[in-house]
């Protein structure tokens, strides 16, 4: 089979790191342009990324070889040949808001899908926010969105911050088994590669806690209830339930977001039994059409009464899969769980990849 | 002025040293008996902590030189002898519960007050869990519990679990403001501190966060209830509010722990300037009193985004201060803050010694 | 093709769990028999570690079904059980020196070959210790440790300490080019994962390093002329060069050890650049064999300024390699690198299993 | 008595916060200048630091207040008025090497002397590179060096870098005492807080090490040299021995740096308890003058296994002690010991206030 040819755009980045190196044996994808600052551009993406590599697996020999371009150079020309060479592009820009959402829109109306890590398209109303076992029906908005923009191939889809995918899903299962949640509160002990490279400081977290993320408990609190939400004519209404209060805190782990969750139930109260089942049976669209990506199970049900933990679960499968545990009553709302996923993986990278299979299944891609 | 002369119980272990290290220079009081386990008893202090010391600041050269004893010998002749040369012993025993608690009695029964960190005695009816600021009328049943139990000069008063003390002082001091809190979240991340030496293992706290601390969200939950009660009859009776949700996670800090607490009053809610004017301003007994221990101000209000933080705040007044930050209205409850003290020092050591102090000044010592 | 059936003592521990899950899917060998302390024994292997797991990959089904049997239980009908199940078994065990001497030399008077992790019977002069890429011949004098003490199929072969694996190839490597080395200076930085759980306090590596290591510098001043020596007659003969002195610290780090090493050449110099070849290029016994754990280079050289880099380079080819960088001419000495390899899988675990399948492949198990 | 008047460049740094915290409480200095960079100027000191403030210490109420001035501001008018307002300023300039060296001169030139702790002047050969234990009789070149520049008050004299000072105060004592040494092997475990804030990136020493620090090897290597030299003539003249071979490692710890050191003594060589007596009872012109910021010991023995430790004992005696440990023979060389010291007080703004006390003693200051 041949591989669909792919770009990464904002590549040499933390999230765009991540990106080259899932997409180094994936069964699907194949990176054919990966495009960074105008400071990378010209170099191969070796030479790129030579001393700011961060993880411990690497790249292609091939991507290694890549010429890094300058993302910002859409000129028609350039941008007739890139549609020509990329099914679809990954946005990892780490740009300022406008510069990206109007350089996603660039590449969207040249033709090439951005299936996107950003922020900027998250509130764009006809823009789905997915979580692929979520709300992939979001995905369907895709063609309206297209007559909106007077587009023809391309679209914009994106996925939502990091710090809410340790417990969107479980969130996502129960309401799904009939459960209402008018409330939630939660508090994250986030990871620091979710500020990217250099990104936080060594001082902030040793023998120390930062109790402040800039513009995260924003993004918390208010993601969900579109993600949750439903197409409605021309654009994705959001819910207005639940009610979520955020607390999100930055520790010394180096990946691996952990959320403390607290949550009210409606009328209708599951046990703790029943709550467990239902998670540890939880699948979803991606499982069924079995994407390369896709976890098995996509929540795993802990039953030790320390885990789950950053350094032990954040892996699990694939670092696809949301860990869960400490499940038990609360003693204020109805149900206190923790939820763990890896933040550059499942909550960025392999988010968007998983999105990307998603996409193309349904037959937006390719 | 002569010096009151003290013991420590359990001198050796952390909190041990803590007592030791603060009360080198302390103005009031003076250590004239160390007792520890078998272990370490017949070893002059130095070399009974050599290898083991684990605070910067160190402790004066005549207790390193005093022959530490050990702390389960209460013969006859030995407990005249303690209660001919101490005051008061404070207990930092680390035994088991029904150990310790036997063994504080027995300190009792001999005349020997005892003031303790040890969580035996917390709830026991007639022996008062004491926060200075929050409920020095608390150690008034001292009177009643020397007379159920037929004792003389000795008595037990204890304080509550480091954790809670990072918001306990601010909640009364809204409670004092004539403000109800009837339901309350929290989350802390806790220092690796409080579980001793060599305590918590490093494989949990690299790269890592811990989920999970044993018995400490119980405690969490039930002892504000008997601290913000009164002395009805015989006992403290516990009052019913607020319904409290804890989760605890052990998080990679040496010292200081961070909570982060959301809150729900009753009808009458303050403003959020009320909230910092009330907190701001409050001072209780210790301070009118201006006991040697006591902070000038119990609750230090902090404006910046990203405080308080544990390497900054934890020392703010002596490490006896209560630093808060974050204050805003929470999107679920009514009132979102973080709190943060020093869990070695105003958590257990230095409320100790401040609790001693209180009872100094009350009477009920010497 | 049918496995080898294979035993771990100390099977709970920190390094057996690295045996059981590399083993989990090793090509030629399986778990049959896991052995540890009295406390484990009856349990459930996956009971016996609930709770004290450290890695996040994990055992394989069959291997948390098995029943852990005491390791100490060596009584005649239960040692030919043993034997009758299992070609060998590798020995983690962290009993006292003499136990372990002992234990390990019941198990080869048994019939049942040890592939020994412990530090026991490093010293023993009719025991090989291994680095299978560095003194493989060493196995051969197997027949005549059987000879001396009687043994038939049994025998003992030990490992190195994990601290100087960073570094023993790399010289080797030089020595076998040609260059004798008569002085050499090593700093090391030590993960904590090499102390066990719960091995090393969080106190101790929380804004903290530890400038001692009981033992470890003894150990790699002298392990190092063993390793480098030959069989002589009836025992393996130390040679006398190079003069070690070692400084061993321990970090703030999970796992993988690095070390500062200056040394100098005899009269006879290599350049720098002949240093990067002889190393890039060095392959010995383990990659003519093509063992299954064996790295494919089992020298990594990095050019970039600042690695190798534990969490970055320590997994590198199955964490078997180690890795090599900032070779340059050294201001006192003729050449300063640092070397860098993962301490629980190449430094024991694996290590070990590359020793069993050295010694199968030569024959002497089976 | 009257306070001297004082100001310091580069204010907001990190050193430039420990000059401001540190000379809060000063009995001789008072801060009455505050220079940065233009995005800083015109701010109160206390908000140009908010956010950024790094200490646990703060800053006093007075220079809170102070308006923040661009340090680069020296037109004539302005050059006066500071020269009126300050005896002489601190240099913690973060700028570029020549920008620094030519606004140092600026200064200067101006009448203002200049103390500073950057490296631009360090191998000026009029310029002293100044430990005030270890070579105050180089501040004696100050005379020479406004003779050769044309000026009349000002004046430039710096420190080394923060690196070598855990050993240079050590070496210094051996060799004053007759003990020649001519060479000598050293591995630093350095904290991040050397490199400023934000500094080193927390990826970095989150269960990592990172073994290079750029330029930080060849100046622990070459500025021993000039330091034990003499004047000579115009000029300081560096000595040649002894030969240095440094390794300099970034590792998790905030503040404190730790250096493993092995030397060779020449023919003439001390026993260990000589060199125990030796330091130990070292003492040099700033503890004669009794200078506030010096140390009563420059040198602290410590016997214990594992000390000394950053957490433990950086802050010895002010953070102004060297701490040393391990002291024992070197297996290669003659002597090997473990110094620390710490980076942002001994190693910075301390030993720059330091020796502004020991230039203002001996009469080049005021």
């Amino acid at each position: 089979m041949t591989k669909i040819p792919v770009g990464v755009l904002g590549a040499t980045g933390m999230v765009g790191q991540q990106y080259i190196a899932l997409l180094a044996e994936h069964p699907w994808f194949e990176v054919r342009y990966a495009a960074a600052s105008p400071r990378s551009a010209g170099k191969k993406y070796a030479q790129a990324v030579a001393g700011r590599w961060q993880l411990a697996r690497t790249y292609s020999p091939s991507t290694g070889d890549l010429v890094v371009e300058d993302a910002n150079d859409l000129a028609p020309a350039r941008a007739a040949a890139i549609a020509g060479n990329c099914a679809f592009v990954f946005s990892a820009l780490e740009m300022g808001k406008e510069e990206t959402r109007a350089l996603e829109e660039a590449y969207a109306a040249a033709g090439i899908p951005v299936v996107s890590n950003a922020s900027a398209h998250r509130w764009t109303p006809d823009v789905p926010m997915l979580i692929a076992e979520v709300n992939p029906d979001h995905a369907d908005i895709i063609p309206l969105q297209r007559k909106n923009r007077g587009w023809d191939k391309g679209f914009i889809a994106v996925k939502p911050n990091c710090s809410i995918q340790s417990y969107m899903t479980p969130i996502h299962a129960l309401l799904s088994a009939g459960y209402e949640i008018p409330r939630l509160m939660v508090t994250t002990l986030q990871a620091v590669s979710g500020a990217g490279y250099p990104g936080t400081p060594s001082l902030d977290v040793i023998d120390n806690i930062v109790p402040y993320i800039g513009g995260e408990e924003e993004k918390s609190e208010r993601e969900p209830l579109k993600i949750l939400g439903a197409i409605q004519g021309n654009a994705i209404e959001s819910v207005s339930l639940p009610r979520i209060s955020a607390f999100c805190n930055r520790v010394s782990v180096a990946d691996g977001h952990t959320a403390c969750v607290s949550l009210e139930f409606g009328t209708k109260k599951p046990s703790i039994d029943e709550v467990k089942r239902i998670w540890a049976s939880f699948t979803a669209l991606p499982q069924e059409l079995d994407l390369p990506m896709a976890p098995k199970r996509p929540i795993i049900v802990r039953e030790e009464a320390d885990r789950p933990q950053p350094r032990k679960d954040r892996d699990a499968d694939k670092a696809m899969a949301v860990s869960v545990g400490r499940i038990r009553p609360c003693n204020v709302f109805d149900l206190r769980f923790v939820g763990l996923s890896h933040n550059t993986v499942r909550g960025a990278a392999g988010g968007g990849i998983l999105n990307a299979e998603l996409l193309t299944a349904k037959g937006y891609i390719g």
